[in-house]
């Protein structure tokens, strides 16, 4: 999707709830004025909106667009005025109550609900939801059957290692009545399939945060993108990452062709008590290092980072992990679980 | 300062309000686990602090450290619940009544007085205010009097073009009864004094958004700090800077060592009826590419961006604009006023 295709959408949905000056509708689009405008000329000529002076309106108001609907605030009280936004939150709720728990397998462990709306939100908001093919690497957190409530994205995939997720997001989404959705089991280490590759307009995933591990995560996902205007969505903590992975992570985005346009601090939470992974703690380096106790409140957060395309895309040459061990370790990995067989590995060892 | 006076800092403003677990203080710093973890060792080392597991505490209770302020939600209703921050807000809005109006010679314009604060308290939040010594380049906003009104910096020093603005910071200053601001005549296309290279943790500007413009802006920024830990903070829209400009812009951020710590999307908004600046209208580009009413919302808005230096700065060799013409304007300067001495020589030519 290029860019201006997306400010078109964002114009053109709050205009379909009601006429909008030039002003007021700047303030509901993410391009600068030169595009902005442009975009606005584009519809005219399309035919699909008019300008009687001072307002924009929609020129078939039987048009199928789908009439913009406010999250509200997502950092502190998001969805609480907004019926649409509130009802995907209580079916996210609902439908995920019986969701897998974390295995110290694969490095799991999930955001809490609302955060996982949240993000949708955020996607929404800038016009990268809608009518969009949307390609998901890894969902513990299940964004995929959020975007599919919301019954706005034109495709869906999701490639995950964990047959148990697969098959839950699977049996869900037939409960929920959304067709768009395909779920491989894939795993990280593996090419992507050629029939994968060049395919959607934005991504989602949530990276292991080693070095190579988040390049590999990252550099997977950027191959699956059409070309320029192409967006990337990345949770990112600062709990095990250090300053240096973050810049390290930056020029490795910058090189691949994407601008960082959003860096949302500590906007996810991952909930101690519905992840159940008490039992990872006594494997945590950072258990080793201090005497601690165990948590009594949330602490893991992660950040979400969008970053768009302003050329085609370049996939760069990365170093690979060479086994599991170097996916998931790394100096600043204090608080991921050792796999069962790696611990078994060194007890043995 | 380095990155972990700025965790430690963190860490005890918080105990100085009450003891707390490890898991509640990280929720309150900003480092990573190993970072987070050294700064907890070295004060405990320092004799600062006690920890009587599960809880950490401050050793000596008569310490002079401000105890930790919480702001609120940044996003939407912030200051609200905290009569310190609250008391800051009125304090600015009362002191800054009588502001000089912008003038389109220096292509001004402020932002909300609640936004100034807001910008302050995030500045606070990240550590980045308390004992700080801070360079901001171009005031309008003011912002150095709504950091005067917190007492906490160590030392503020603004270098700004327009004399009004200098007159009014000192007098106001005097009033607040903050001694440590420092107030100098400055045009940006001079090279800074050395008495002010790499003496400052932290700077503010609101560049000019030309791409010449915007790199000389904060190269002579740069040039004001320390050193590695080292922050900046810019204000940046997309009304009047395409991604590819946010894209050149990064690229430069990096190859002078920092990396991207916090994009605030629309964080701030320059109200039109304050601003008095109707009369800009007539001479802005966007104007005259369209038939358009004046507007009647506020809808200038820009981003607030945080960079933080991983190594020493480098100072890139950067082009100088050659003269205002081409500090000003580009082709992205579509809602900047011409300046009257640019308006005459157009006329005359």
């Amino acid at each position: 999707m290029k860019s201006l295709e997306r400010i078109k959408k964002q114009v053109l949905r709050v205009l379909a709830k009601d006429r909008a000056s030039f002003w007021q509708l700047i303030n509901y689009q993410d391009a600068h004025l030169v595009d902005f405008l442009e975009a606005i000329k584009q519809l005219l000529q399309e035919g699909k909106i008019k300008y009687e002076k001072p307002y924009f309106y929609l020129a078939d108001e039987g048009l199928p667009i789908f009439p913009y609907e406010s999250p509200g605030c997502l950092f502190c009280s998001p969805f609480e005025q907004n019926p649409f936004w509130k009802q995907v939150l209580k079916d996210f709720i609902e439908i995920t109550k019986d969701r897998p728990l974390p295995t110290s397998d694969f490095d799991q462990g999930f955001i809490k609900p609302e955060d996982t709306v949240k993000r949708t939100a955020f996607i929404y908001e800038r016009g990268d939801l809608e009518g969009t093919e949307v390609f998901i690497l890894g969902d513990d957190d299940l964004i995929s059957l959020s975007m599919a409530l919301t019954k706005l994205p034109k495709r869906i995939v999701v490639v995950e290692i964990d047959e148990r997720i697969n098959r839950f997001i699977k049996e869900k989404a037939n409960l929920i009545g959304y067709q768009n959705i395909e779920v491989y089991n894939y795993n990280v280490i593996e090419k992507l399939p050629a029939e994968l590759c060049k395919k959607f307009d934005i991504f989602v995933t949530d990276p292991v945060e080693t070095q190579k591990g988040l390049k590999l995560f990252v550099n997977r996902c950027i191959q699956s993108l059409k070309g320029e205007g192409s967006v990337g969505y990345i949770g990112f903590t600062h709990r095990e990452a250090s300053l240096k992975k973050w810049y390290d992570f930056q020029k490795f985005i910058l090189d691949s062709g994407f601008v960082l346009t959003d860096i949302l601090r500590d906007f996810t939470t991952y909930p101690e008590e519905e992840n159940q992974w008490e039992d990872f703690y006594r494997t945590y380096r950072i258990m080793r290092e201090f005497d601690l106790s165990m948590p009594e409140v949330d602490w893991y957060k992660s950040c979400f980072v969008r970053f768009e395309a302003v050329e085609d895309p370049k996939v760069l040459d990365i170093e690979v992990p060479a086994d599991l061990e170097e996916l998931y370790f790394d100096d600043e990995s204090w608080a991921t679980p050792l796999p069962s067989y790696l611990e078994k590995n060194r007890k043995e060892g």
